[in-house]
């Protein structure tokens, strides 16, 4: 009696226990080889080191409106960092009210990609930040020199200048311009909770974001979205089925014109992607649950139950990490002077 | 011979105090009952009490692109924040890039004024902030509803609007939503230099800006621009010669049709004066020594000789205060969810 009552305790427990595991989902420790977590404060580059002073010179230059021509648009007017670094637009209204051909990509952890723009025509953050101020759709600045011109009239930015780039003898150029607003850039990275699962403590993710985590890596999505910006690198847009764009965009193959390169974008993070909506290239998907949906149908052929969505768009909001202060701290621009040349509406 | 002496050393003593004194220049005390310090740290309205959630949500809401029909302009757009609560455009650019036909004022200090705009049309802070938000040449909403189906649309919102305005039965209104602005701006004080000379620190001007200042009351500036805000009443500008202007605006006269009302506007503070430009209800006058100019030849019928204009514009920027740190904190916007209509470019 007394080794019935035995055995059938351990049979008890051992069920209850198995409910429990199972109602807390185990993710295999080997899924994360996908990922990295973000552990440092900011991403450095040999050729342009992020210092202070060129961090706060490049926030000062980000949020600057006389670096577009009618002294309307500064990057932040795009790239909103209230707005985790987008403008949740599906293109964006430029200069003369142009509408620009793709969606805006967020600057925010933006510093891990591969290549910049979604056709991955800028190698760096250095030269991707040389492209929107000049773009006669975007900021439409004339040409380089306008651009100098506007911000060597200010006697505080030639000072900040000299400090930032000291080792040059011309600090004031278009060049360090960018380079000031790419170190800036360099330090909006977003810590979420993922990173603190990824760093080992299993309490960060709840159920229901474990199972879309063990969802995202089975069903194949990390094979793409991996690494420390789950995304950053190339890949072609409808590999099982095409992508019914809006967009004129030809991604990659605009670059290179190779066949091979037809539709092949450089995949925006999934980091804050709960917060940077509407979605794709062309922005005309507002929902993050379709966007899941469409990826698993025209990416991998796989038709995801409304369950595994939910599960998956859950695993991806524990994504959104946090702005870092510094980045929501606007600065004070210096004036303009008597030889600062003036906007134009035109 | 000792005697000589003595009235020697007195008489030196003297001319040498004298010479001293004339350097340092005294600004007669009486001269000082023109003006009024900033003391406080924000203006209450007894009709819109101003409370810390109150003044979050505002901010928050003054920082929202999504009061704007295009998604593209926030308050913060043409009342910059990182610009002293201007956009230094001549007339702000709108909705499908139309052009307002007035320039923007600061809304740094705005509190303090009698009535709101250049015409006068708005009596304060709270009736102010509802008109751009439905202007077709500014943010273009269609209406009141639809600015508060985009804000109710989003829970994070009705939550603010709950804790903010806890009696109303219906919190989330549009008089509401101007509220919640208008408490935000009334914390957006710049206590100055000027703000320590006044309350007795007569270190806290220069000898430049004392000679300014004297001049500022003795040529007549200070009959008009008195008072804490320097500026916010109304006044005919071109008292003695008219101002050649290139603005559609007839000031007050556009509100009540009276013909003494033509080209009388709400004067803009002086406050930060040096950081508002460029001048006057049409934005023509860039350089501030030319609007000093200006305005004593048309308002007061005086020809300003350059010292003398030198030292009033000294005295003029002595007005430049600081701005508070927590207005220059961008918020976290929350996100917009299924309900939210969506943004139109036309």
């Amino acid at each position: 009696m007394r080794k019935i009552v035995v055995i059938l305790s351990i049979l008890v427990f051992t069920v209850i226990s198995y409910s429990l595991a199972d109602a807390e989902v185990k993710v295999p420790r080997d899924y994360l080889k996908h990922f990295k977590p973000i552990t440092m404060k900011f991403v450095d580059n040999p050729d342009n080191p992020v210092t202070p002073v060129k961090v706060k010179l490049g926030k000062m230059l980000y949020h600057d409106p006389r670096l577009s021509k009618s002294g309307l648009f500064s990057c932040n007017t795009c790239h909103n960092m209230a707005t985790y670094g987008v403008s949740n637009l599906p293109v964006d209204i430029g200069h003369k009210w142009a509408l620009g051909p793709v969606n805006s990509g967020t600057v925010f952890n933006a510093a891990f990609y591969t290549a910049q723009f979604w056709d991955g025509r800028a190698k760096d953050l250095e030269e991707q930040a040389k492209g929107p101020i000049l773009a006669p759709v975007e900021m439409a600045m004339p040409n380089e020199q306008a651009a100098v011109d506007r911000i060597k009239s200010i006697p505080e930015y030639r000072k900040l200048f000299a400090q930032a780039f000291p080792k040059d003898k011309e600090p004031l150029t278009y060049d360090n311009i960018a380079k000031a607003i790419a170190a800036f850039e360099r330090t909006l990275l977003t810590p979420s909770r993922f990173d603190k699962f990824l760093l080992g403590n299993e309490k960060a993710l709840n159920t229901e974001e474990k199972k879309g985590l063990k969802l995202f890596v089975e069903v194949g999505c990390a094979s793409c979205h991996n690494g420390i910006a789950l995304g950053g690198d190339f890949q072609k847009l409808g590999v099982v089925k095409p992508y019914n764009s809006q967009s004129p965009s030809k991604g990659r193959y605009d670059v290179t014109k190779k066949p091979e390169d037809m539709n092949v974008f450089k995949m925006t993070t999934l980091r804050n992607i709960e917060r940077t909506y509407p979605y794709f290239h062309d922005g005309q998907v507002w929902d993050l649950d379709e966007a899941v949906k469409i990826m698993a149908d025209i990416q991998l052929g796989i038709t995801l139950k409304d369950d595994d969505v939910r599960a998956i768009t859950a695993f991806l909001k524990s994504l959104t990490g946090e702005i870092p202060k510094d980045a929501l701290q606007m600065p004070v621009l210096p004036p303009s002077t008597k030889d600062t040349p003036k906007p134009s509406y035109d």
